[in-house]
């Protein structure tokens, strides 16, 4: 890689798992300046850097990396994207306020609904939270190995911050967050409504999270049996009611395109299926529990993904 | 045992399993003549004869037993029980004819809907067809050997034969069967509707057979779960809802005593969950299909049922 200037902005990744570290390392090869906060993955990523085994890029390395174990190390960044589960989020804001710089934009790379709540209330005011939608297939392999199968957009909406109550600023934010990606080579649309974008990525996630965990089994056997198929359908269509009720319009054609496009994809295991594998949280709250209760308090019941979601509370209690 | 001298009439069990098997040797003490048609356990039968387990009735041994390894070696029999799993029932016909004396009674003591429609095409018009629901915890844990772990009732309900058109008729029938269970001391009901005592059933056979599988566990695991718990219920309420559709009045009291008599059972695997695990097909065409099609030809669709089932089928196809 030849040495290129960094342009501004700086980019924090809060949590370097397969989403935090494609789209860190993607990032830092187009030249920004981008700074990996790890855990348990930190050693191995300092020593021997971060790969991506990409359907699309080939094998991508990126060594040196800068990769901190504290966040009370990391220089303050002006855009930190978070790739952590939800269901650490409650937790996450003292990280966040350590590495954020004033007027800092915070895009949650995260599934599900209403996931920026739980942050929001504890973050400084100053500091702009927006959503990330991720339509990508990657999981990580091996400590700091990411296995990119396939896509990659990222579709951004603003949540809260200073810009609440000012539209043109809430617009001019999340089209800087696309450009970024779109400098980095990555598909990226400002949308005008978070909400509305969370409840377009449910349309996916509902189907293709739980029924990986409840069947055990990938994208394909699911899209080549007529009952699964129905299954995922009738999901779909429930989703994209409850969206309706909460007054999000999304088109009966939406459905059908995640569908036909998950039919063109190589066999995916999504993340809940890793999570379920390796015995760890599902991410029942923010994919279930959440848009089943704004749903039902819109008058709407989703009776198919009620039992989903009372068979997965069930797998993900006695899978500790 | 002293020797009884045997009351009219003889008695055929057709498939020595678990529920043939116990209530064979149930009636065969009770001073029956009953003879047994077994398959692959023919030989462990006719060597070590019958035995059940009971946590009611303690150790039971009949031995010898009239075994059978071909329904042509057997005497013509008035009652003939029928224990095989439904989904075998379409090849049932020829050997019931073969056994069956003229003007027979022939039981069939499985779950699900419209289980006798497929074999009674193949009968002989002179047969008479019943229903057997049988509320019973038991399972067979090696060859001629059977677990039983509580309750026992067999309510009884006419099908179809020569008098279809003689209601008098069919009760005296039905209730002559429930008459030979009470002798052997096993509860007995003579139902008027064995349609309605077929959703009767279901509404246990519905949530528990189907989640046993899904969730790979036994009835008090998922009845110590609040997310299960609701699912069951939600799926009873359903079953109830079918019924009324096609003209079955349950009493909503029913799901709610069917629910609390689980919880006073110990662990019970049902058989739905030994199947999957013996790799062998589901009985999902009697418990779910043709329940589901039955109450959407009376225009009324059960979400759960059908997500349930949906799963079920795909996890029935990649378990062969």
């Amino acid at each position: 890689m030849t040495a290129v200037a960094a342009p501004s902005p700086r980019i924090g990744i809060i949590g370097t798992g397969a989403i935090g570290g494609y789209y860190g390392l993607m990032l830092a090869r187009a030249g920004f300046d981008v700074h990996f906060l790890l855990r348990s993955e930190y050693a191995a990523v300092s020593k021997h850097g971060l790969h991506v085994n990409s359907t699309v890029h080939g094998q991508l390395h990126l060594h040196p990396v800068q990769a901190y174990a504290s966040a009370a190390d990391m220089p303050p960044c002006d855009w930190l994207l978070v790739g952590t589960k939800s269901t650490g989020n409650v937790d996450l804001a003292p990280t966040i306020a350590q590495v954020a710089a004033p007027d800092a934009k915070v895009v949650l790379l995260q599934n599900g609904l209403d996931v920026e709540d739980s942050l929001r209330e504890h973050l400084p005011p100053s500091l702009h939270l927006l959503g990330g939608l991720c339509y990508i297939g990657v999981h990580r392999s091996a400590p700091g190995v990411v296995e990119h199968q396939a896509l990659g957009r990222v579709n951004l909406g603003y949540h809260s911050g200073t810009a609440a109550n000012d539209e043109a600023r809430q617009q001019a934010i999340v089209e800087a967050g696309a450009g970024l990606f779109h400098q980095a080579g990555i598909e990226s649309q400002a949308m005008a409504n978070v909400h509305l974008a969370r409840w377009h990525k449910l349309v996916w996630n509902v189907p293709f999270n739980g029924l990986s965990v409840l069947l055990g089994t990938g994208t394909t056997a699911m899209m080549a049996d007529e009952s699964s198929r129905e299954l995922i359908q009738a999901l779909m269509a429930e989703v994209v009611q409850g969206a309706h009720a909460c007054g999000h319009e999304i088109p009966a054609s939406y459905a059908g395109q995640m569908f036909a496009m998950t039919e063109t994809m190589d066999d995916y295991l999504p993340s809940m299926y890793h999570d379920h594998l390796h015995k760890r949280p599902l991410e029942l709250a923010a994919i279930y529990a959440r848009p089943l209760a704004a749903a039902k308090a819109a008058g709407c019941e989703l009776p198919r993904m009620q039992a989903l979601y009372q068979a997965l509370s069930f797998i993900d209690r006695h899978n500790r």
